[in-house]
């Protein structure tokens, strides 16, 4: 038995994804409202400039008055892909107002004002759901939130950005230097005109924090994700890693301590062991690694950006949020039911690889040894190349805490035998 | 606002899955309250043999009239992991009647009556969530019903059994034969002492139907499957596999036909390239490719059997159908809305490795290339290795049908110079 009335779709945005989304609601209507139990309907579409050519989006629907297309009090679903803070924020609040549910991919929001967003729904009695703002067609939220709601997870690593990924293999596989990589992504279409928000790792922070908040039932929004972007990486370090049998990834890592009072959420460069399965996500691929109590390790891979990709998502959502309005319920909303600190990145705890130029004379090994165990930092090894008087120590430690690294590398910068610190980064992934 | 009245669970079987269920359902008790929005008790347990040491399980919950347990008439779920046809079927149908949803890991009774048993939960306006009955804990069956809801997905590609997995890495690794690695798998107990379920491919198969009814939305059964096992694989084949840069794995590989009216659903071994993201699915763990229209190749990865890991999959399902009674509602049911049949095994095309013992003298490589011409099979690779009289000849064809490829094969045993037909292998994954 089907439903006949259409559930209305109002959807904002139809730049690359919002596009893929009106085509796919076209050509796939008959399966949609199978799957669904009723039709489905666009009802319209918002955009920024109207006049603009969008093969296969039907003209007749795009109107560039966002606020009353959403206001016009017909409308079931509301799908926002047009990301930033405002109007995206401005516009869902108002659909859940209006009793409409919303399916998002606006991760920047998300990882704001997620908690925020989440309660006007409950309070609405509608839907939020949101697949796309992590890892493009990934199915990793509703894995997260609902297939592992029986179980602890206690870390996510991944790697959640695809631009970055893209710039890094190619720097490990063809040589090139920071600069020439990012070129080329940008030539293929991988890196916007600004990459920054991708670089510098703002975007991967957004997905860590809505990541984190649903692995741990907990609130962690962007500001509580240490981050740091991978401008600095050069073609030296890649070197280093690939002679330690690593290779170098921007990963989102999300951590509950093992006392489960706290839980720590960074993005940084860092090296990982060949071996592991993160290792060999190629190009602009995402996939991401969690760590529950009882599943143990599962790894969820696939493309992580993308109009057609991320599409699937937002109609992956679309087909939830529609069989809830026709069974008149909701799905699992918001699960934050404990309130666990965001550590500083002083507290967390990981190994390091510390590149040194020091002088070439006897002596300089002992002296950065000593300078290390002063810190409590254990070293696991150390690699000596000389030169013409020039050296470098390449020191690899055990586990310490990212405070007593820094301070030891603070100490090692004040050693006269110590001409720089050339580098440093974190291993993960054992 | 939590709800007071505890639901009321019986569980069915407390065997490796079940005693782990029983134990995280008593130690996370408040976090899978706070989850579901009510708290859960574990009203009894039915075994079959009662008197049996059961560390961490509560004993007075024990019983051995699971009849009386699930008619008991204040059951909101039953989770049934005892495995089989009956008493499963009857138990699960009677827990519908009595208004109680159902949580199951039985790939048997799902492969071959999961249309009867959907239809009876819609019947009686109750859930029923299997997710551990594919793969372990990885989540599959919630992805591919929810997450790629919108989306078209056109194969699926598996590794979803742990003990062939196992046995054929071992073999790959060691360059041990069937027999040894079995008896290795058994030892560690990756094996039951009754291997057939799994080294046959039964297992496999029943999953293979699952994931292709809900991939497709038609209906496939156990029956629908094509089924071959690896107790012919020899160490000879495994070897001639890294000859050719591949691995050997009991693949389950469901396909919808080009023109998207037909599905083939086979399991098999096969060789698939080193570079193949499967290739390196070791031990007991499990993978799965799925190939969607829009969200392209995505991977799910993780341990595939096993206590914990498979009560992972039943507590998420559990919260879910919880969730679900609290709000009144059920979740997304059967999908079957269109029936497309599923062809023979002899329809299916693909590539082969074809390992002949020829007699060593000319014109013998004219004669077999013809035959395989003959019968339209191409031919994209010959090996000839000879040797005092002797010689062997590894063909890998093009893609061509099973039908041709047997057809071929039956006339090379007849052909004179050819002594033997060593093996006939599969090769996927390009």
């Amino acid at each position: 038995m089907m439903r006949t009335r259409p559930l209305k779709v109002a959807l904002l945005g139809c730049g690359v994804v919002g596009s893929e989304v009106a085509r796919i609601m076209t050509t796939d209507a008959a399966d949609l409202a199978a799957r669904i139990g009723a039709p489905v309907e666009l009802a319209g579409i918002a955009v920024r400039r109207a006049g603009r050519a969008r093969p296969g989006v039907p003209e007749h629907l795009l109107t560039t008055d966002a606020e009353a297309l959403v206001g016009r009090g017909d409308i079931d679903v509301v799908i926002e892909v047009v990301g930033g803070i405002e109007p995206s924020k401005h516009l869902i609040l108002k659909a859940f107002e209006q009793g409409a549910s919303v399916v998002s991919a606006n991760k920047a929001l998300l990882a704001r004002d997620g908690a925020e967003l989440h309660r006007a729904a409950a309070d609405a009695g509608v839907d939020l759901y949101y697949e796309a703002a992590v890892a493009g067609a990934i199915p990793l939220i509703r894995p997260l939130r609902e297939s592992l709601a029986g179980d602890r997870v206690n870390r996510v690593l991944g790697i959640v950005n695809g631009t970055t990924n893209f710039i890094l293999d190619k720097m490990d596989s063809t040589g090139a230097g920071y600069s020439e990589a990012l070129e080329e992504a940008t030539a293929l279409g991988y890196a916007e005109a600004d990459p920054t928000a991708d670089v510098e790792g703002f975007d991967a922070a957004a997905k860590a924090a809505i990541l984190a908040g649903i692995a741990f039932h907990t609130k962690v929004t962007a500001a509580d994700v240490y981050r740091e972007g991978l401008t600095e990486v050069t073609a030296a370090d890649i070197a280093s890693a690939k002679e330690m049998g690593c290779v170098v990834k921007l990963l989102a890592i999300c951590e509950r301590s093992a006392d489960g009072e706290s839980v720590t959420a960074r993005v940084h460069p860092a090296m990982i062991p060949l071996s592991h399965p993160l290792a060999s996500v190629r190009e602009a691929y995402n996939a991401v690694f969690v760590e529950a109590q009882a599943a143990g390790r599962l790894m969820f891979y696939g493309p992580g950006a993308g109009g057609a990709p991320t599409a699937s998502a937002v109609l992956g959502d679309l087909v939830a949020v529609c069989r809830n309005k026709v069974a008149g319920s909701t799905g699992p909303g918001d699960s934050v039911y404990t309130r666990l600190p965001a550590k500083p990145m002083d507290e967390v705890v990981t190994r390091y690889h510390v590149s040194l130029d020091v002088d070439d004379r006897a002596g300089v090994l002992a002296q950065v040894a000593s300078t290390f165990a002063e810190h409590g930092v254990s070293i696991d090894t150390v690699r000596q190349q000389g030169r013409d008087g020039d050296a470098s120590l390449v020191v690899v430690t055990h586990r310490a805490t990212d405070a007593a690294l820094s301070a030891t590398v603070d100490k090692l910068r004040a050693l006269d035998s110590v001409r720089g610190v050339a580098s440093i980064m974190r291993v993960e992934g054992e």
